[in-house]
This record gives structure tokens, C-alpha cells and sequence, in this order.
């Protein structure tokens, strides 16, 4: 099986690997970008991205992830796909071992290989997901002034966008699992104290229905009672999964839910590896911020291979 | 003297001030941003911006300002155009006093008041920015493929740009004013062992000359020769100055070089303010970091005013 060497290799080809990408080719870097499905990351889950600064009308998800790689590509990005299984990063140069069999080494490894949202896994979710099932609340919550909408959750993000939506939507019903919030007081006491919110307690939704956009939703109450709720669009805020399977995370010194802490030049705990977008443990996970975290993760790569030799 | 309140203030319109301004403007905030000049900040200055992920053939530095202007706008950005003389973040609210003689206070600040490159100060060298003169290689080295180009400067920055410059340009001739470099020993070895360089010590660059373009360079020895070098283009890589005039720096505990530490976050030293771009203490300072920054200020200032009552 062959091995293959580079100077730097990319892992994850979103908003941050592309970044990284456009500026470790730009500077003519020896370097890889690895991407395991299509170049753009969750950034092609996203039907509309409005808050991206440049594109003062918006811009489609696809279209931005197109724009990212075109413009990588113009300074010569060098890329494959592959599906990195796991890699030794104990030792120099860093291994990676690929799942067709092949390794591929290097002196220094971005890490971009980003999150996902936690899904509920219910019947519609899928479909709908950009047509009104949505996971981030400050991407889309202007999508729906005076509407209804619901949210799944009880932890801060699912109390804080409850509150954060009523900015726009008329009505905003969240849905929890349990009898209380988890989120922390001050939050709840807003939520409580909002006139816009409603709370459907000891619920789980069990499907989303809708044509060509979100409808109804399905609700089981523990005790047992079915219903439904008539809604524009659904928020699932039960959490975000780092993609982390093919990392060493106890070297990396992986946060208790799988993210990379890092420094603010996006250094992580183990010498020339960097992570930058939503694999760093972090607050705020957004496309603007993960493409600077790239570019800044380049420079960091350059100047440890600089003093390297 | 009339005194107003914000729940936010965002000190500077350049990318990053821009970028927080969208986002708050996006939130429904209650925000103000203050520019002193124009909006842009030192993207206005850049002929050329061709690392700002998303436009594949690049964009002039003024019509990426405006669309990131006209984008904030499109969310009702509120913005003025004041210079802050000092501002009091030791008490809340935070007072800021304008050079009208007005005040204004706020809860949280975000100060992005960006920073500028340590010019000569020599005829020819405003008037050619932006058409040969640059401050900064990793953004314009790519314009001078084949060509001739000068690099003032002895430290870090100038010596490693140097080198990179020589993935590009024919010729890097490196002028410094003492007889040795201040540069890391590893960058000086690289840089004495690359061809492509050579090096004219004990000089400064007293004139830059050239109609539309730079043409030719006027130097004085410090034995009080004068000479003459033709040139394509003249890097100014003789540092970085912060504008922190206005900000209260022992308070921000401002490293030896007046720029305001943080943590990933953004937040500084001082509870619920904030900072982002290049006024940060940091290593890379590049619009895509400057703009995600913002956006990850803005994030931090909802979560101090969300725990503030």
C-alpha cells in the first residue's frame, strides 16, 4: 500500500478546510486537502445563509460552498477524497491511515472535519430539513416573522433561541422531554416570563409532516396521549456531535463532548496540529468564524514548519 | 451634553466592527456601531482583496467594504460616524465621551478598532499604495510572478515574507537600516541561503518614485551615499501599529505592543467587553479572521447581557 507525503494536510472540506485550503495553496504550501463526501461541509445543508458579510442579499448554501472551492481551486488547491479512518499524530511525521488502505503522512495536520447537529431521527425530519426543520436558530430565525414555530429542547441553546425567536415569530411552543429545563435560571425566568412562548412539558415530537415545507408536527406525551401542533417551522436544538471517529482524542485532550481545545492561534494540545471550525470546543459555531479560523490555522501550520528546519 | 444607552456598542466599521454589526443588526440588538472615518477600514486601502473566501476572481478592497456595509444595512445596522476621545469601562455602564462633546453608554462594547502598518513616512509612498506599495506579502505577493520587488524591514515578518515573496517574484531585494537582522535565526538562515534574495544593509529607503506604478527606489547609506534601485513593487513590512488611542490599556492589560489580549471568545480582561480583529493580540491578521471574529463577539456580548439581569 502506497504512502504518500506532504507538508501540511487538511482534514474536512467546509467552510474552515476551504479557507485553509485557499490560503495553504495560495502560499504555494506543499499540502492536501482531504474530504471524505462533498466540499462545503454543513454548509450544503443550508438552503439559504444570510449572514455570511460579503453577500448582502444572501446567498444559497450550494452556491457559497461552490464559490469556496472555485476560489481554492484558482490558486491550485490539491485535493481528494478519501475517508481518513485514523491517524497517529504521537509521532512525526503524522500518520494517517485511509480506508482504501493507503497512509498518507505529514509534517503538520489541520483538523476540520466540523459537526453535526444531534437530529431526532424521526419520520420527515430528513425531508424537511432547509424547508423548515431547521438547526440554528441565528442562521433562520428571520425566516420567520409573525409565524409559529416550535423548539426541541431544554438546555441553554433550545431556552436562549426560544427567547431569540420571539423577536420574530409570533409564537414560539418548545417541546421538552422532561417536566423542567435544564438551561440555567436566568434563562428559564426569561423564557417564562416571555408572553410568546408556550411549553408543551413530557413531550417528544415522533414525526414532522409537510408538502413543501413544515406543517404539523406529531407529539407523544409520556403518559402515553398522542397529539398534534400546527407549526411553520421546527428548531431541533438537542445538541451538536463533533465528526471526531477518526481522531486520537486523549491526545488532543478532547472536551466532555468530543471537541478540540485549542488556543487562539488554533494550535491544539499536540505540536503542528490545528483545529479550526466547529471541531473546536468553542461558544459559537458559524461559517464566518470557521473560514478565519482556517486562514488563521494555515499561518499557525506555516510558522511551525518554518521553525521545524 | 446630550448622553444616549445601548445595550451594545461596536467600536470601528472596518471587517470585523462590519461583521459584529450584522449579526447584532441580525439579532435585533439594541446596538450602535461608531466609525471615525469610513467604513472598511483598512480593506479601503487594499486595491485588491484575493483571499476573502467566497469570490473566486477576487474583489476591490472598496467594493468588499461596501457590500459588507449595504449587508449589515439590510438588517437596519445602526450606525454614526464619531470619534471616541476616552471611555470609562471601569463602571457599568461603560461611558464613552465623543470629540463633539456628547456621551454614550452601554453595556457591552466591542471594540474593533483595527490597527494600521508602521508606514515610512517618505515621498511617493501614500501615493503608491495600493499600486506597489503594500503591507502585506501574504495578501499581494501573488501580484508580482517574474517580477522585481524590495522588502523594507529586519524582523520576523520582513525576513519570513521575504522568503515567501520568492515563490513569486524573480528578485527580493531585502534593504535594512542596521547590518544585521532582528529576524529568528531560522528565518535568517533560509533567507541567506535563498538565491533569490539579496540584501542591502545599513540603508534606508529615503523616496519611492513611478507614475502609476512604483519604478524606482531612492536610498540613502548611513555613510551618506545615495543610490537608486528599480523596482516593481516595495513591501513596508516595518510593523504594525494598534489604534488604541482611545482605550483605556491598563485596564485591558495591552501587551508591550498596544493590542488588547483575549480569549477564543473574544472576551478581554474586563467583563462584557470585547475584541475583535486586528486590534487583537495575535498572530494573523487577515480580513476572513477580522470578520469571524465579529461574529463571535456579538455571540459573547448576547451571553454577558443575557446574564447581566
Amino acid at each position: 500500500m502506497a504512502t504518500t507525503h506532504h507538508k501540511l494536510i487538511i482534514l474536512g472540506g467546509g467552510p474552515a478546510g476551504l479557507t485553509a485550503g485557499l490560503y495553504a495553496a495560495r502560499a504555494r504550501m506543499d499540502h492536501l486537502l482531504i474530504e471524505k463526501g462533498a466540499e462545503g461541509g454543513q454548509v450544503l445543508l443550508t438552503d439559504w445563509v444570510d449572514n455570511y458579510p460579503g453577500f448582502p442579499e444572501g446567498i444559497s448554501g450550494f452556491d457559497l460552498a461552490e464559490k469556496m472551492l472555485a476560489h481554492a481551486k484558482r490558486f491550485e488547491l490539491n485535493s481528494m477524497f478519501a475517508n481518513v479512518l485514523s491517524m497517529n499524530i504521537s509521532q512525526k511525521p503524522i500518520q494517517l491511515e485511509l480506508e482504501d488502505g493507503n497512509s498518507l503522512t505529514c509534517d503538520s495536520l489541520i483538523i476540520c472535519t466540523g459537526a453535526h447537529p444531534r437530529p431526532l431521527d424521526i419520520p420527515g425530519e430528513k425531508e424537511l430539513t432547509g424547508k423548515g426543520v431547521s438547526y440554528c436558530a441565528t442562521c433562520d430565525a428571520p425566516f420567520y416573522r409573525n409565524q409559529h414555530v416550535a423548539v426541541v429542547g431544554g438546555g441553554n441553546t433550545a431556552v436562549q433561541e426560544a427567547s431569540h425567536l420571539t423577536k420574530f415569530a409570533d409564537k414560539v411552543t418548545l417541546i421538552h422531554r422532561r417536566d423542567e429545563l435544564r438551561a440555567t435560571k436566568i434563562l428559564q425566568e426569561k423564557a417564562f416570563a416571555n408572553s410568546k412562548i408556550e411549553f408543551i412539558w413530557d413531550s417528544t415530537v415522533t414525526a414532522i409532516n409537510g408538502q413543501d415545507g413544515v406543517e404539523e408536527l406529531e407529539l407523544l406525551n409520556k403518559n402515553g396521549d398522542t397529539s398534534t401542533l400546527q407549526v411553520d417551522g421546527i428548531f431541533v436544538l438537542v445538541g451538536v456531535l463533533p465528526n471526531n471517529e477518526m481522531l486520537p482524542l486523549t491526545e488532543l485532550k478532547a472536551d466532555t463532548g468530543g471537541f478540540i481545545p485549542t488556543d487562539i492561534e488554533t494550535r491544539t494540545a499536540v505540536d503542528g496540529v490545528m483545529a479550526a471550525g466547529d471541531i473546536r470546543s468553542k461558544e459559537v459555531r458559524q461559517i464566518i468564524n470557521a473560514a478565519g479560523e482556517g486562514a488563521t490555522a494555515v499561518l499557525a501550520a506555516e510558522n511551525y514548519l518554518t521553525n521545524l528546519n
